[in-house]
């Protein structure tokens, strides 16, 4: 708590995380009339004759909207667009800090996802990506399907994707350590929520073949009674036995248990009853779903949680700024399942199979290799589909 | 020309004339926990329990959006959200360099006013105040006024209130020349459009009592065939005799002329035709309603124009930074009439009764003074009020 209440002070030191600057000194009328009237009129034309122009003449090329409706922040929940301004303010910092990209806070004051929807559409132009964050589930899935059909850049929501890329980087190196190949591995995903759904569609995309999801109501099967559009989507995709049963009893004889739930739903004797060696991606947030400590004592092999105090860190910071970097830097229109994949096998290639163990599956947040190889690995990726 | 097409090439070196930077230095993990997850927590927190707070523990306290539709932009007319953008660019480095507010761009990708209010209402909540910049007449009045109604930060439209503020300062000391007071002077504006309405009104609001405003059908009278709603309250406020005529007749015996139309549509007759000694403003830009050496020839005795290479510029960044300033530094839900003349009078008063004669009746533009001065009036009257 001593670090909670500084975070306090310090907030009001800085009055605002993020600021805007010129990067013109407009002080004589000479530059005033080239940067301005008259001589604005220039650019103006030009770009009002080729659309894709604003990408040379503007700040397009760099920027990024992070964009929330205050509905998911942190484990706080519904606190709305003012209160969820610190958290964007940060984002926005990050993006900075780590690939140097211009991100602005935009908090949206409806809760109607069609209202957010034509909001973000109106401002989206003069940007060359939008950041989705902290919008609560299932709305996030409908708000960003019908922005990536409507807008002409791409559309991104971390909590879904980011956290998706960074799992699976962490999952593939867990696996080259235990010499086993993504398709044989029996996977539990416990939480179907943003992040929870976007990591069983991108395992699937990158060879998952056995997969189950748990929610509160226990695992996701299509007979269930009162399911929701997207959990049912996500049960015809992956329990194909029909099975039954609680989170206890799905992760008997699994190899892989992944959480994006809540503390401590994770017992010893649940991990003791997985398959021999098994690894554990504890990722809820701030307490995971099991002590690695007591993941490690029950039988645990790898342990991974969101936390930068244990090892193994599942961080977004690994990807989202490269992945950015990369999308703007070819003008991307939109995102692809692949751009990702590639994306995670670049941030699991950092860890040669020197330094691979189990203690060491992925870089540090900080390391500064990771940007410049999740962009090349976009870059990469979007050149080879041409 | 030689400056313009040196403006297109400076705009590609700049890359964008804006850059949103980070104020905090995130390079290790006890900082991040602090301006991120979890140490954010807090001011995310304290702020859901009293939204005052984002003024506090955010950047809302400097952060204006300046804001278009791109449909009235330079001499241009509407040229679209991208095209726009240098414009929009341009201002938010003006706000910058002249009074340290961080102002971001937005370019709004719809020209239904309502939709434009909608929008821009759910996007409001984070910044401190609201500039309306480029967005055609008579649509701006309509936009401004359901924003304020809808917003609760203050809505200000450049076009409209920073010309009027600048104008009336202007106007102040040619009558302090004169030895005559606003109440005597009688007024023709040519120009119906969003300049030309809030001058009026600003006038008017200032103690004007003779005005007539003229636009291309002639002076507006009650009595004219398919009047708008608009320019009916316009001639409801001025032409009490219900003259008719055009410019040429409206001119006949008045002591000041105030053009925010067209170029060249004042003739030297016309000059001649006035009141002895005329007080010129030919502000269309970036040629004058006439020429300020044919105007003096012909009789006037000032003459300002938009333009910084004549005497008497009308620059509206002599007031929106220290009006923006002002508002901010309070807190301010909403402006008032009483602070834009507020605004027009400190401005007017930088130019000392020692230093005031026909060539110098406003301040340069780079005057550092200009924005404390300005901010300060805005303060004293709003605090005035309470």
């Amino acid at each position: 708590m001593q670090s909670i209440s500084e975070s306090l002070a310090l907030h009001e030191k800085w009055k605002g995380k993020i600021e805007v600057i010129s990067r013109v000194k407009l002080d004589n009328s000479e530059i005033m009339s080239k940067a301005y009237t008259p001589g604005v009129a220039e650019p103006c034309i030009a770009i009002s004759e080729d659309n894709n122009l604003s990408y040379k003449y503007t700040r397009k090329h760099n920027l990024v909207a992070v964009i929330t409706d205050g509905t998911a922040v942190l484990g706080l929940g519904d606190i709305g667009p003012l209160a969820s301004m610190p958290v964007m303010e940060g984002k926005c910092a990050l993006f900075k800090e780590f690939a140097d990209i211009d991100a602005f806070p935009i908090c949206i004051d409806t809760k109607d996802p069609d209202e957010i929807i034509f909001t973000i559409k109106n401002i989206s132009k003069s940007f060359g990506a939008i950041n989705l964050e902290d919008i609560s589930s299932p709305r996030c899935f409908y708000i960003e399907q019908e922005l990536r059909k409507q807008c002409d850049i791409p559309v991104f929501h971390d909590d879904q994707h980011g956290t998706a890329v960074v799992l699976l980087a962490g999952l593939m190196n867990a696996l080259r350590l235990k010499k086993m190949d993504i398709s044989e591995a029996k996977i539990v995903i416990n939480g179907a929520g943003a992040a929870g759904t976007a990591i069983c569609d991108l395992l699937i995309k990158a060879g998952a073949e056995d997969l189950l999801v748990c929610d509160i109501e226990g695992i996701l099967d299509e007979e269930m009674e009162n399911l929701s559009e997207h959990k049912r989507r996500l049960s015809l995709l992956t329990n194909r036995k029909h099975l039954k049963g609680l989170l206890k009893d799905a992760v008997i004889k699994r190899d892989v248990f992944i959480g994006v739930s809540k503390p401590n739903l994770l017992t010893m004797d649940d991990v003791a009853n997985m398959n021999k060696n098994p690894v554990i991606f504890a990722m809820a947030n701030p307490v995971p779903e099991i002590n690695p400590t007591d993941a490690k004592k029950a039988g645990a092999f790898i342990v991974g949680t969101g936390r930068s105090d244990f090892d193994n860190q599942i961080n977004n910071v690994m990807a989202f700024p490269g992945i950015f970097k990369g999308l703007l830097s070819i003008r991307a229109k939109e995102i692809s399942d692949e751009m990702l994949i590639s994306a995670a096998k670049a941030i699991s290639a950092l860890v040669t199979d020197e330094q691979l163990n189990k203690n060491y599956i992925l870089p540090k947040a900080f390391d500064k290799r990771l940007v410049e190889a999740v962009a090349n690995a976009v870059i990469i990726q979007a050149s080879s589909k041409q």
